[in-house]
């Protein structure tokens, strides 16, 4: 028997947002790996093995789903969202590196940016950029010129991991430095738990937004200097003058 | 009767990337509207009016969509990809700026990006923007700005509308620029017609990369400075040193 390992985006929560590709295959897999809020979300079967694992062992749960995909078996790790944006793709690829290399492939997902992006309207409608704002694994300096460059290209801006626990302080520095490259005016959205029953969305201006808006749960987008509120939508335009 | 609007995305092409929610949607309308060839992936049936329409015409089929729905209908706007980028959903919300205002939602897709990155490997694992090099609707300067200022923030980068036959040279400027800002030495893929039977991946150097590689079903994927292959695929490692 063959094996492979599907890397498969279980988008951000609501199951009508699951792509029938990933669907399919979870309903081959021999074994699913993932954080385990997310192997939650599979139905138990006869004949699948779940394997539930904590946070910050992303290199782990790649290098399991790799060995076991050599031995033979039809793994599925799942990610929230799209599993190639800040999730377990990039992971299972360095994994390879000096491990087994089965047949692998990564299954596009919903993810977080575009579903909070879609409940508020459309501001991502123009050109802009994804930042994880974790330091974790980078120096927060890599963060820091990021954001000034891309505010000064008048990008807009998805901001994932915002904030946590063990990062209280840097998301406050972020709004800082918005505000001194691009103003107090620029609309700031906080989607929170896009999709489940928890969901929330509050759209500011950059001037009025505090770091309690966000928390582990939220995604932030930051708009262009032309994004707009038309009714109860925010948008970007898709010209510039 | 109450009328709806819904702007949804069909996602690359594959019909197992289409989300269950955006075929719920599909099963309810009463009228289709979009871009012909996205309009000719819907399948006909009793009581549902198929709008197809002409390619730049997006705020007339907007402001169609919007009065249809005002006046009762269920209206779906197909869009490939995700509506929310570089598609539908900005036209729809621009047109209601001095249009009727009816229920709008926005149901999002996997857009061409993800789905290009996903065949790739993880090429956009870490930081990145998505940057639409049509100057249709934006003066060329602010490609160019927003280029280089990408670059030297060390984004990875993702193309969209590459090239096409009216703007013939645009393109063999971007990869200039490229090599200017970055050097010639990262990878650059160009993915063509993502999950179709003309589905064709290609990765070089920047150095190696020519005009040529890209028309205008193809999007492309330009690496950060640690963007890197594994086997017979490419991604951008989560840590940044």
């Amino acid at each position: 028997m063959t094996g492979w390992l599907a890397v498969a985006g279980l988008g951000p929560g609501d199951e009508a947002l699951v792509t029938p590709e990933v669907t399919a295959a979870l309903a081959e897999a021999t074994h699913v790996l993932g954080y385990f809020p997310y192997v939650a979300r599979i139905a138990p079967r006869e004949g699948l093995v779940l394997l539930p694992s904590d946070n910050r062992e992303e290199l782990l749960r790649a290098r399991e789903g790799l060995r076991l995909a050599a031995e033979g078996a039809r793994v599925v790790i799942v990610s929230s969202g799209d599993p190639g944006v800040f999730a377990m793709a990039s992971a299972v690829f360095e994994a390879m590196e000096d491990g087994p290399q089965p047949e692998v492939r990564v299954l596009p997902g919903i993810t977080a940016m575009l579903a909070a992006a879609a409940r508020l309207g459309a501001p991502l409608g123009h050109d802009f950029c994804a930042i994880n704002l974790s330091d974790n694994l980078k120096p927060w300096e890599v963060i820091e010129t990021r954001l000034r460059l891309a505010v000064r290209a008048d990008f807009a801006l998805a901001f994932y991991n915002p904030r946590s626990a063990s990062r209280p302080h840097g998301f406050a520095r972020v709004l800082e430095i918005l505000r001194e490259e691009g103003g107090t005016d620029r609309l700031i959205s906080f989607a929170r738990a896009v999709s489940t029953p928890d969901e929330c969305l509050v759209t500011v201006s950059l001037g009025e937004a505090t770091p309690e808006m966000a928390d582990m749960r939220t995604m932030v987008i930051v708009g262009s200097s032309a994004t707009r509120r038309v009714g109860a939508y925010v948008y970007t335009p898709r010209s510039v003058r």
